[in-house]
């Protein structure tokens, strides 16, 4: 079983934000309830994973902002398909936390196909749910041009490390 | 039970384009298959409902081309789970449709809050799966500002009766 860095934090108010930082097995926990039943020696409102869904998407494509907000919702929604088809519980789990939360979304921009590829396949290496979507090219674009791929929802620090160097489109 | 206007359509390219029109009970049928099996007059290619989802912007607002990708995607992907969670056939019915068929996504331009709020109101008593979206206001914009709605996915001329107006965004 794959190991993963997994942060807690606290949100006291009452002392500066404290981090503690595990390894723990990737798909043990599948969401915060679970993780306080193992971790009750936090107090309750001390132990928080925050989850998120980033969308990278081709600035070098110039879309216009109609078009590149379809791309992009194909890239949330199949991401949100992947997690009801997949039977995988920690996915399952990520994707109730992140609805919960609200829904945290970041679109980041790439300027080739090879980069949404490599970026693709770093996300689905690390166990995230990914998607990868092609254009159906009926405007704008080249039938079957790659336009943005969706990565999560998962945890920050795990979305991070494929996406934490990219910039806001 | 509500009746709804469902359009058929000729996919055969010997004869022009042959439009039957007819009023069939909400909830009766969800899928083409179904339909199929009951219109058995029709040839095989002969019968085709189209689904669509649509989501409505606001202009007014200014929004970046990411901020606008992130609240389109919100619409998008609150609208499918609103209808993971429904326990409604014919949502359910026109979701895995609509995937088979590609996601059709549309994104159309409002300019007020007003005219937001009607296209929800609308669209949620023809029966459509709809969402509202009211942005956490961490960038941008103030907190609790309405930006865009989700319409669908629904079939083609069932969304139209409420976004055929609109212009693209």
């Amino acid at each position: 079983m794959k190991s993963r860095l997994i942060f807690f934090f606290s949100r006291s108010t009452e002392k500066a934000e404290c981090f503690s930082i595990m390894e723990i097995p990737l798909n043990f926990f599948c969401c915060e309830h679970q993780l306080r039943s193992v971790f009750s020696i936090f107090p309750k409102d001390a132990l928080v994973i925050r989850l998120k869904q980033v969308i990278a998407a081709r600035k070098d494509l110039n879309m216009g902002a109609g078009k590149l907000a379809v791309q992009v919702a194909h890239a949330s929604v199949s991401c949100v398909l992947l997690i009801f088809g997949s039977g995988n519980r920690s996915w399952e789990g990520w994707l109730k936390k992140w609805v919960e939360e609200g829904q945290k979304k970041i679109v980041v921009k790439v300027f080739s196909q090879k980069e949404l590829g490599e970026l693709y396949q770093e996300a689905t290496s690390l166990g995230l749910p990914t998607s990868f979507i092609n254009d159906a090219g009926l405007t704008q674009l080249e039938p079957g041009t790659a336009t943005t791929v969706g990565i999560g929802p998962g945890p920050d620090e795990l979305v991070d490390k494929i996406t934490g160097k990219l910039k806001l489109y």
